[in-house]
């Protein structure tokens, strides 16, 4: 039995990174000649096909549309999901789901995999590791070829495509504006590390309202979270010792757990402490008291992104008509009993 | 340019279920020879190809796994997943997920799309459709072709392959007898419909426990729930009206919701009403008090799915050399607050 070899093989076998292996393959003149022609004779010998997407597309479509995304647990992607697939099966198409698990690599192998005939079109979120990496050129090689890709989420400017993107900095405006208006004036944020499009933009958002609200801005009270289950030193920190009269979390799990963290101190939410959180997932519904979201309306970006897809997959002369479309979906503020 | 057919279209076309066009594609003696003959005939004129996993498998391994599941906005299901990633990925698989969305028509369209040429095997949970219908041809017949299935959690007896699944029966028992020791008399059970062999299974140890802890079963304290976003009305109904001085929900969605609505009839919590959940998920953590609970291990169990998936890819004689192994993994009560 004669096995396809993997770019992850190959990558191992030059000792370079998956990155080098999928530009040389394509024949990236940011790789040297000599790598480049030592990487494609050896894909060629052990019957690696790079990505014939071009080919598969002018053959057959498959009604088949690739997502990746992050992670999956996240309650705000599987909405995601749900949306796209509502969509699709709507218009006779099928959803193919692959993970990157925020990893730069992984993110590349799985788009080389699906764009290997499967799939007529992408519709994707960075993961973590392309936005630190800042780079895309699997992305703009699968346009190139003319497989449309629309971005959602994490999206970048780097790459010319459909995009559709939450409201992040209205988002975060309004839930600190709710906030400074019922009179709170120490307002932490728990957030995301800067180098993410979502992160930035809600910082912004966060400094607007407090700046518009007449509060001073503190360096002390943002915290950085860099995973999902991060250590949460900081934020019990800030908690414990008081330092903080409400709490507007990026995240409803960083929400509630500052809630609980609250409760266990035996600071009073909201009177002590208001609490608002960004997605409204299951958590948000089922914590007590329950929590006052902004909501992403993940399943209305799935239906947009899935409608933008659709839309360019079944007229074919799109591309040259219509130029690359930027929908935002607005956040809207769920009041419930936490804040 | 040509277009591919789809099952879906064919069915449409002939105003035939989705499982007789596939059926009649196989050649199956179940389809009259007149309407296989004539989808056939049209299938054939269309370009549809049916899976040719035998040729695939004898050409190349594509190192690509696929999972169909009912759902993933679940968190045991998206546990799971994250379990097979992570023992996929050890082991240089890359890993394709689609959604049934609890239909049969899905699941078989699904399992067409990949055994297609795109993945080597499947680990696949079975949609409430097809356990409703009882038909499993799709399943039986990828694995005549010769291609390994994994079955997890929502298993049958009717397909003979690998199978991990949870202790179901010792689960419930384990909750309700803690329930009984704890002196509780009136235990509810909030649950499947019994087609799903999860919900047969809790149901039984839910009697059984009962039985040695020598509490009367009475039907009036079971609810059965057909949706995960069902109408709450019964168990409202059972919570209002102080009908049960316990609850064990096969859910923790429900878990929470019993809580949330004991909390707001005030009905304090664990004192007067205690409450169990199944599926140790993120909610089951943020809820206040923080739910006690009969945890699944979703990520071993995609662990072990994968562990015994990729040892059949990797051995291509084991067909004959391993009957079918049935792993269980035990479940765990992980107490907390809310019993």
């Amino acid at each position: 039995m004669k096995k396809k070899i993997t770019l992850k093989e190959i990558s191992k076998r030059f000792n370079v990174s998956i990155s080098t292996v999928s530009k040389a393959l394509k024949d990236s003149p940011e790789i040297s000649e000599k790598t480049r022609k030592m990487i494609q004779a050896f894909a060629k010998e052990h019957n690696y096909k790079p990505n014939n997407i071009a080919l598969s597309l002018k053959n057959q479509k498959t009604k088949n549309i690739g997502i990746i995304l992050p992670e999956i647990v996240h309650y705000f992607f599987s909405s995601v999901i749900t949306g796209i697939e509502r969509y699709a099966t709507e218009k006779g198409y099928n959803v193919i789901v692959c993970i990157s698990n925020e990893s730069f690599d992984k993110e590349v192998i799985n788009m080389e995999m699906l764009a290997n005939g499967s799939i007529d079109g992408f519709i994707m979120s960075l993961s973590r590791g392309t936005e630190r990496k800042q780079d895309f050129h699997h992305i703009k090689e699968v346009i190139n070829q003319g497989m449309p890709v629309v971005l959602i989420d994490r999206v970048t400017d780097e790459v010319e495509c459909d995009k559709v993107i939450i409201d992040d900095f209205h988002g975060a405006y309004s839930a600190v504006s709710y906030l400074a208006e019922q009179g709170r004036k120490r307002i932490a944020l728990i957030t995301m590390p800067d180098y993410m499009s979502v992160g930035r933009l809600r910082m912004e958002g966060y400094k607007k309202a407090l700046e518009d609200a007449g509060l001073e801005y503190d360096p002390e009270l943002v915290l950085r979270m860099e995973d999902f289950y991060e250590n949460f030193e900081a934020i019990e920190k800030v908690i414990k010792e008081r330092k903080a009269d409400a709490v507007f979390a990026v995240t409803e799990f960083f929400a509630v757990s500052a809630m609980k963290m609250a409760q266990k101190e035996g600071i009073k939410v909201p009177e002590e402490l208001s609490v608002i959180g960004f997605t409204d997932g299951i958590i948000s519904i089922s914590s007590s008291p329950s929590l006052t979201t902004v909501s992403q309306h993940g399943e209305e970006i799935g239906e947009k992104a899935a409608h933008l897809l659709i839309e360019r997959l079944e007229n074919e002369n799109m591309a040259e008509q219509k130029p690359p479309q930027k929908e935002v979906v607005k956040t809207t503020l769920v009041k419930r009993d936490s804040a």
